[in-house]
């Protein structure tokens, strides 16, 4: 006896390709995938507690956004029109604005506020069939502030149908109060990396290697910190220049190298040897109007998984559509749709080590679902704007779109 | 005795720029704006049957999209698909694909069946605090299919809460049955003006003036027919190279002259003498990786009133949300986020020869508004994916922004 049946469905199971199966049904059991098949091919005297009609909609594996920082405070919106309006970037610096602005209003709020403003941010995403998002801290920059942001991002994980990896990213700017002293900084970050992953607030550790960001060899020695805490790594690489950090991250088994506009040939085979994931942002490419495009041929040519995620971040990105970042990734960038849907299902799963529990509709995987009103699936990625979610399921429950 | 009364809102009302007013009030009598200020300023003793709290929300006019192809049957999807598997045009040109399978689709639909599937991306933009849409014909290209398209696009502005603009572009594509006899056709789309007209289907005509299009004088002779039955003139010009279109259109004081990108300092020039909006489609030129933006800083300087739209359509801009438009505009074209909030209000009105109704907050207008749960007018084309409208108001009536 299974607990929910979805009949009257197409599946694109995202196993080998879209993975399709038409006119189809799914049976969850005790959260997980318990059968799937088409319906003709229903066990004979199969019997649900639930029976659900999906009226001939698709259904997907639930969305995973692999790489946000959406636990923030404030946003920048006043220097977004500050600079249409003729400021330069030095007259935002000089007004405090910037990622310090954040940092700031960041590091000033409440736990209880940093939730209060990231809640429409993250209902934004779960209307489109998200059931699972990265959370990085890093705009804290103090033991005590990142904490905050984990937190945050722990406690939407517990309090709203989505499940929750989280990432520390203490590394992600040098805070004004070790101006000059990035390396004390560095040591500072790998003190936190224990105490953190102590109280179960950190999944996985990333840095944000660039010229502007922190160096190869500060980078290695966050790497090492986490090595030794028994945690994954992943890396904001070579997103404006090549810093060689996405080989340093395939060195360190890294789950991802995320960016990679300037990814080099080295690079590429480097990931690809040790499995790393090529996370692709295309909101960061076209809100900053950058024009080196990542190398997603020479990617897919060597093999490597491509996932797709908002970045959803108050600076580069502020984008609360994953759907539209599908869209990007095949627009901007000539991601096939199928790469697009795979960049937020199978591979997605695969950046956030999540890969033996979700992203794919098998037998044995958390039952997180999507239910979308398409003729196909590549209408996901060719839409611009619009939501055709009709149903997002959690561990087998069915709730509708909007919260 | 006031109908409705919304208290606690901050006005933009959009004369003169944002016309902000903080911890405002607005009044609505018989559908139409009959007070408006600060709280403060309130008359002594003014009542109203209905009073809203806005909760400190922003109201804004309603937003209007005042250049769609909505109405159509079917999607491009699979084309979208095939060439990002590396199809070429040809190949879809040989399998059928393009505008003209579009037209099939939509000559084969039913009136009902039409509407059916224009309903979704209609529901899409009326959650984004849309209301008013300017709707094209010109998949039909017969006169009987043009009026099943024109009598739905009047069915939505019946039967949903938002005000309908019809537009007819006959003159959109050749129909393969005139295959070499475009002036034919031409003779053809002047007959079908009168007829559509005394049906009450037609508030202005459109004509698709490029290379691949219409020419210069087959337009002229369009505008014409529409002139001799009383009929405003809009114009798709100077999208893919320059037709002298605009010109062409100032010359018939025509409403507004849309896409743009190629146009000269001669069409500038003609469209502020003659108060012709330039109507930007930012979608189409995202969706075409076109890299000739429209000259924005030399409309801005000749005084030209810019607005922005949709362009939803299946082929070119597959696009149902109006506030991404208004960040594509800002993010790759660099309006301002007045200029863009403009663009979808006080212009896109002017765009439909409305702005004496709708399009900005002032005693006498229309009670067509939004509400918008934001930190400053800015956020709106900031956010990217994201719908902070809180709740929409057609000619007073509050209505939530999901239908
Ligand atoms: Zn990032
Ligand atoms: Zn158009």
């Amino acid at each position: 006896m299974w607990d929910v049946l979805f009949t009257n469905v197409h599946l694109a199971t995202m196993v080998g390709g879209y993975g399709e199966i038409r006119d189809a049904a799914i049976a969850v059991k005790d959260g997980r995938i318990a059968w799937l098949g088409a319906q003709a091919d229903m066990p004979q005297g199969a019997q649900a507690v639930t029976v659900h009609d999906g009226g001939g909609s698709w259904l997907t594996p639930g969305l995973i956004d692999c790489h946000t920082h959406i636990v923030h405070a404030g946003n920048r919106s006043d220097e977004f029109e500050a600079r249409l309006n003729g400021a330069t970037y030095e007259d935002i610096a000089r007004a405090g604005g910037g990622i310090m602005s954040t940092v700031r209003a960041t590091r000033a709020a409440s736990e209880d506020e940093l939730l209060r403003q990231t809640l429409p941010r993250v209902y934004s995403l779960l209307a489109e069939g998200v059931t699972t998002i990265e959370i990085k801290s890093g705009y804290g920059l103090t033991q005590e502030s990142e904490a905050a942001m984990l937190r945050a991002a722990r406690r939407i994980g517990r309090e709203l149908p989505v499940r929750v990896a989280t990432t520390f990213l203490g590394a992600h700017a040098l805070p004004p109060e070790f101006a000059g002293r990035a390396d004390d900084y560095i040591e500072e970050v790998c003190r936190m990396i224990p105490a953190l992953a102590a109280e179960g607030l950190v999944d996985a550790v990333d840095v944000f290697c660039e010229r502007i960001g922190f160096s190869y060899e500060q980078t290695e020695r966050v790497f090492q910190a986490a090595q030794a805490h028994g945690l994954p790594v992943k890396l904001h690489a070579e997103q404006l220049s090549d810093q060689r950090g996405a080989e340093l991250t395939a060195r360190y088994q890294g789950l991802s190298a995320d960016h990679l506009e300037h990814l080099s040939a080295a690079g590429i085979a480097a990931m690809a040897q040790a499995g790393t994931v090529a996370v692709l942002l295309p909101g960061a490419y076209y809100f900053l109007r950058d024009t080196t495009p990542p190398p997603v041929a020479a990617l897919r040519a060597a093999g490597v998984a491509m996932a797709v995620a908002t970045d959803c971040n108050p600076g580069t990105s502020p984008m609360t559509s994953l759907l539209l970042a599908m869209n990007m990734a095949c627009t901007l960038w000539r991601l096939t749709p199928q790469e697009a849907l795979a960049g937020c299902t199978a591979y997605a799963a695969r950046a956030l080590g999540l890969h033996d529990e979700i992203g794919t509709l098998e037998v044995g995987k958390r039952a997180d679902f999507a239910l979308w009103r398409i003729a196909r699936p590549a209408d996901l990625s060719y839409a611009i704007g619009m939501n055709p979610c009709r149903g997002v399921v959690n561990a087998g429950k069915l709730r509708s779109p909007a919260m």
